[in-house]
């Protein structure tokens, strides 16, 4: 197999399959040279190349873990190079684009699976990368209606090598399910971070871990955010709409001092909470 | 010296006094009667009495650690107790209506100086109690202006012992303070979760930590926040009203789809996270 960007998913990619057996050889290639010689040293890196074409040549299974918005350029790019029967997959964080992009390429063969692990950091880089990233946290599979049914097959057998628990959804169902438990969950501590940076600077250091808890994922890059943000804002603009009829609806009660609707409030979020997966 | 209300908070600043030499005896009473059997087998608890009126009789300082709601009228029943030159404090989420109320007992002497220290959990009960809750973090003290300056002096080198960063200011400023760093983002994490339980309930096992760590504290007690909420409903109302200013201009931006400007946006905010305190 072959790793294309080797970041803190894609590095977390190949020590997973190291770690859990999951492949028998893993190539890399990476844009920067720095991060090429970075992964020369690694024990879970078989071999680098200098070019994405020369990496996956004879690769089964390609994964291209760069930032959303070099996924389609990488794909096209590599296509003419792909051994027959070879699988391409990514671990982009939006589907819509990328899977419908992929599609869209002549000789495509429907080749292409897109993925999207449910796991990652506010941190980025190879330096980060853990051979358990993927342990028990979810992994989209977004075949689209034309995929290869076999190809599917085994991507999803693939990412449960790694520990993952796939679920698969159409690329548009994805981008919807996504824009309203990881993107406006994103938005929502990026503005109450611009919201509070308008403030006194000494309130900050009054917060507690509650503030750092509810904003942890503001921290992260804002590069890799702006191409989430940019290639799924109708679904979020969708989400962040629909949400701020529900926040109108929690000042209401504060402006009528209904407590009785805000413990009813208060009980149904907990409720959802204590329901998220550990 | 004596707690009144050992749960999270009580047993913690018992089990901090004793760690850290604070206090040659520590005196506990609270209201349910498993509870102090629990803290009479406690070894950082030298006595348990039946009535918070017996409790406090010989103490120096008395710690009032009890639901917001309840700590005036356990001030006003301690009152008559009190050992001439004896101080009372709380760990109260808000502050004007509790030490307004305190200065407002007849006979109160000035003996009250309001505390609210920022630490705490999801968590409730004696059982989550540690002895470095308080460590390095912040704690609010709120005197009034007819406060007494050295029982002011006491109450602040009281918190440091625990570990604490003490923090003066008035009872106002602290509810303004915390509406906003503590409040707001409780009701943040709250409407996520009403918000989201409203959706497809399969889409909840397709979170990660992101969503996790964003809604932690909205898996708080909600008869907790009830009481912090009533006792501060303005300010809490004026800063949503704020924030919703805010967050309709990312509604804006998006519809708009101007990424150079939510780049502007998201670097801000990331700026404002990563200062804030570790």
């Amino acid at each position: 197999m072959c790793i294309l960007a080797a970041g803190l998913i894609g590095a977390s990619v190949g020590m997973a399959c190291k770690a859990r057996g999951a492949a028998r050889k893993v190539f890399v290639w990476s844009r920067r040279s720095s991060t090429r010689a970075e992964a020369d040293r690694q024990n879970w890196c078989d071999a680098v190349y200098a070019t994405p074409e020369e990496a996956v040549e004879s690769c089964d299974l390609v994964v291209i873990c760069s930032p959303v918005e070099n996924i389609i350029p990488l794909y096209r790019a590599i296509l003419p190079s792909l051994k027959p029967g070879g699988i391409v997959t990514d671990a982009g964080s939006t589907k819509s684009r990328i899977c419908r992009g992929a599609e869209a390429e002549v000789n495509s063969r429907g080749v292409f699976i897109g993925s999207h692990p449910m796991a990652g950091s506010e941190k980025t880089g190879m330096k980060h990368a853990r051979a358990d990233l993927f342990w028990n946290n979810p992994c989209f599979i977004t075949p689209t209606e034309n995929a290869d049914h076999g190809a599917v097959e085994k991507i999803t057998r693939f990412w449960k090598a790694l520990g993952a628990v796939p679920a698969v959804t159409s690329p548009e169902e994805h981008d919807e399910i996504v824009a309203h438990i990881s993107h406006l969950p994103h938005l929502l501590a990026t503005s109450l971070c611009t919201f509070l940076s308008g403030k006194d600077p000494h309130w900050a250091a009054l917060s507690s871990s509650g503030l750092k808890d509810t904003t942890r994922i503001a921290a992260g890059d804002s590069a890799i955010w702006k191409s989430i943000i940019e290639t799924n804002l109708e679904e979020i603009r969708r989400a962040l709409s629909r949400y701020q009829v529900e926040l109108q609806r929690f000042q209401e009660i504060l402006t009528e001092g209904d407590m009785e609707e805000m413990v009813h409030f208060l009980d149904k979020g907990k409720v959802f909470r204590d329901g998220l997966p550990r």
